[in-house]
């Protein structure tokens, strides 16, 4: 690890941290909940990526200067939502989340429930609310295609758990619940920066695979790290169906290496060689937490 | 009830009701349980009235040809998400919704939590697949406050069961559970139809007047009513906090009809006196199920 990537990571997640946990979610005993989810902290990636995708703004488009910010929140509140209602007893039954209780534990399991409903669709009002009219129309539609695959991909992670592990299919599950939420970020800062879709595919296609890069690592760290470090259950895979299962550790780990490499390239010709997102990749891929 | 408004509200219905059951929500179960609850049909009220004020065209706007039948499933896809999840075990454990199974005993819970969150998501994506920029983005923000206002009316309604009645706020609840998606058709129908918000506001107001006298009505048929004609559980309301239970029948008979009567002036003022939203308040308050 670069510690003056870590040094400038820090700097920017305490500034999207602060964004986010200064969000209002109103005084209702529901807008509590989710602002307790939101606030809970973690390594902010989607909305951190999100800020600096924005930073790389397209040189054929004078004076833009759209501010990223809510757009970030907004992600991080799909994400929050999704990791509320991944807790509930109905799916995992998880107890804590990023060093605290899950939201059902602190707020009961109907107003959690509700919680997530919230966050998922203030998503959609902060969108609205805060880009002219042609960037809100394409962050509403970049930001429901890729919350639609990660309910698909979710909905799939659970179906697979009654499933033989050799009938599953572990590309969708990956590409979809983790993956997606990766890729989103890229695009959705590279429209507040200015660029066509053409333009942001390469881009989005390597995040794609950081994603997956970042699943596997998840999946090691699952069975090699301790509750404290991870701020979240441990051993939680006991029932899931993962490619550290199918295919084994070392596998996991040449195929994250090997889809980390592959991003790199696409970041260094685009971004360049000491851009955020090469020292990303590389952080990601030695992570111990 | 006049028998030529309800000839008028089944053609209309089945037009609308035809575009609701032929949207995809893809391949996956979670998409096959969001179409199970989708097409399970029921009055439609909330898309059927977004139709009709869509055609209350702003006559200073030429030339506006806008299709009203995508806002109108994204209007449905809100409503029945709400219906998914307040049938879940965590919230109310209903069993039947609108003559079938409700989407949890169809699906599984964790299926039909999912389905309601792609539900909810998909709205946004109709939205701003299908409006111009402009429209599109009124369109999400007026979408999205109005799911806000209906989930902490929801929380508000749970929260309730374990309170004193006198201690609870049913303005609150009725204005936001139920009325709030009553206001919402009239205001997407006419941001389609090219009115600035100045001019919705009378009508919108309307609306969530009829809306309240429509709850009123409900609660009423909920202890008259049966099974078979609701298409859902009677006696669903013995742990809700209600106006029948704090007022009595008498008084929840007067409101809706004082409520009413008021929407009616608003709406033959503007519409006219033999407008589809002049006919459909009359029958809201007649009707036996």
């Amino acid at each position: 690890m670069n510690s003056s990537f870590k040094k400038n990571y820090t700097q920017i997640l305490k500034r999207v941290d602060s964004a986010i946990k200064s969000y209002k979610f109103g005084d209702e005993s529901v807008g509590k909940a989710a602002a307790y989810s939101m606030g809970a902290g973690g390594k902010r990636l989607r909305p951190v990526i999100l800020t600096q995708m924005a930073k790389y703004r397209n040189p054929e488009l004078k004076n833009n200067t759209l501010n990223p910010i809510p757009a970030a929140i907004a992600l991080e509140c799909i994400h929050t939502f999704s990791l509320i209602h991944d807790d509930l007893p109905a799916i995992d039954n998880a107890t804590l989340r990023r060093g605290k209780k899950a939201c059902h534990k602190a707020y009961g399991e109907a107003t959690a429930l509700l919680a997530g409903d919230l966050l998922l669709n203030e998503a959609y009002q902060i969108l609205a609310k805060n880009y002219p009219a042609d960037i809100a129309r394409r962050l509403v539609a970049e930001l429901s295609a890729t919350t639609r695959r990660v309910i698909e991909g979710e909905n799939a992670d659970i179906e697979a758990e009654r499933k033989a592990i050799k009938n599953v299919d572990l590309d969708f599950i990956y590409a979809n619940k983790t993956a997606a939420m990766f890729g989103a970020p890229v695009r959705m800062g590279m429209i507040i920066a200015g660029w066509p879709d053409k333009s942001i595919r390469p881009l989005a296609n390597a995040a794609q695979k950081m994603g997956i890069a970042f699943q596997l690592v998840d999946d090691l760290l699952d069975i090699t790290s301790n509750k404290k470090k991870l701020g979240k259950d441990v051993n939680q895979d006991v029932r899931k169906k993962t490619f550290l299962k199918k295919n084994g550790k070392t596998w996991c780990e040449q195929e994250a290496q090997r889809l980390s490499q592959s991003a790199l390239r696409t970041y260094k010709k685009y971004l360049g060689e000491n851009s955020f997102m090469v020292g990303l990749t590389q952080w990601l891929l030695q992570r111990d937490y």
